[in-house]
């Protein structure tokens, strides 16, 4: 499929050097799945779009103005990727954010990643990262562009066998995959690491933790020790693009894929319908 | 003056949304004083560059062709400011680095800006900041451009009578200011923070580490708390445009201007020439 651009509403694949988004990673960005024309959880990731913008002091659309625009990109689209970048604009020199802050918003329209089929059925292959994860509570949970303990991360491995790599911090928690977020079934409790300090809060992983009320389950965020993850029952990871991924080996050990994983795994599919 | 920009050698104002540097922060800066055509501390900034490219695994031209780019746009120009921005270069989706990346850098020259000389010769005023630096080791002391911690902190105050803004770590060591590195004369010694953890190594702060060598001082690199600062002696501010500011006022506590910092304030103008 062709890559299709919008950079504030007008087709084009450039933006200014000057833009804080370049200069600073000043922004931050959403990454939808598209299945038929729909963008699937639209109103989480625009929900977490907001508590980003709030967060840094950013302006944006309204989120039926941002839906005018990429509905007209997306609604022929049997499946397919729709990332949102949103950014304070150009700026003068220096840190100082604009006072009129004219924001820059991208979208980009791609073709859906080509993930094995195997990876939900059967699950993954996972390692853990040196990479460390800072804290800072201020940037932690939202979806900002300062990715570079991400790129450093995945940069660890290319063996295509490896689907995923987990971050701890630096006292030794556990906190999430490079690009998704974890859930350990540790002792018969389901549990998902505290992002308070680092992380990307995930929109799947919001999903989760508001449907395992619903299956009459319990879902806990709580600190997750490298310990409770080796020896775990069950493994899996959430994200937008890929859905729910069991893990089936992490590092030289194997797990089982089990009924929790099974369970989320079925009702997530009952939401892509 | 009219801003010049040049990106991959060419003149322009824009790159591609899929920069890298845009997408994750993935690249560096350098910001370099031109004074009559000359850009100062040139191999220390063009040092600290290979650094960080190794650090983050990303190629660069040589310093020299570098320079062949640069020269031109800065030749005729008794005063400004000369920007590096150097990439990764465009990539697909994913946090991955592409093995093949061409690295995308953009020159900009601007006006030198406009610092009142009363700040380098009574000094500045200054505050404390809320927002935190993150630990991470394998970023600390490069010049990266994930730099949403320094946006946040200068988006704290915007009285123009503050000159700038001292950070701390989640540990509750003062690391540096938002824009500049610090030192300290507390009980009679020279101090910098160790910057180890998180911190910006800056150019002027790596002259100054030398230079206190060859006037028979010394200057200690060390966790610095927030009550060595509040009880110093001396306190100044270093970065490559503003050269050494000492510091008359920090929060509601006034500071005289001590000879540490009028000795090195000369030995830097010795420099400049």
């Amino acid at each position: 499929m062709t890559v299709q651009v919008l950079v504030n509403g007008k087709p084009g694949h450039e933006i200014s050097v000057f833009d804080r988004g370049l200069q600073y990673g000043d922004g931050l960005f959403e990454t939808l799945k598209i299945v038929q024309g729909r963008a699937l959880f639209w109103d989480r990731h625009m929900d977490r779009l907001e508590r980003g913008c709030e967060r840094l002091g950013l302006s944006s659309l309204p989120r039926n103005a941002l839906w005018q625009e990429a509905e007209p990109l997306v609604q022929n689209l049997a499946r397919g990727v729709l990332k949102l970048i949103v950014t304070r604009g150009e700026g003068e020199r220096g840190y100082q954010p604009p006072q009129q802050a004219q924001g820059t918003r991208i979208w980009v329209v791609q073709a859906a990643p080509a993930y094995p089929p195997t990876n939900a059925q059967e699950g993954v292959r996972i390692r853990f990262c040196e990479t460390r994860l800072g804290h800072n509570p201020r940037l932690a949970g939202i979806k900002h562009l300062n990715r570079l303990e991400q790129v450093l991360a995945r940069a660890e491995w290319d063996d295509p066998e490896i689907a995923e790599g987990l971050m701890l911090d630096g006292q030794d928690n556990v906190i999430e995959g490079v690009m998704s977020n974890l859930f350990v079934v540790s002792r018969g409790h389901l549990l998902t690491p505290d992002l308070s300090q680092c992380g990307v809060a995930g929109v799947i992983r919001e999903w989760v933790l508001e449907t395992v009320a619903k299956l009459g389950m319990v879902c806990r965020e709580c600190p997750v020790s490298q310990a409770m993850v080796n020896t775990a029952e069950e493994l899996f990871l959430t994200n937008s693009l890929m859905g729910i991924w069991p893990v089936r080996q992490l590092e030289a050990h194997p797990l089982a894929v089990g009924p929790v994983t099974r369970r989320l795994q079925k009702a997530l599919e009952e939401v892509y319908g």
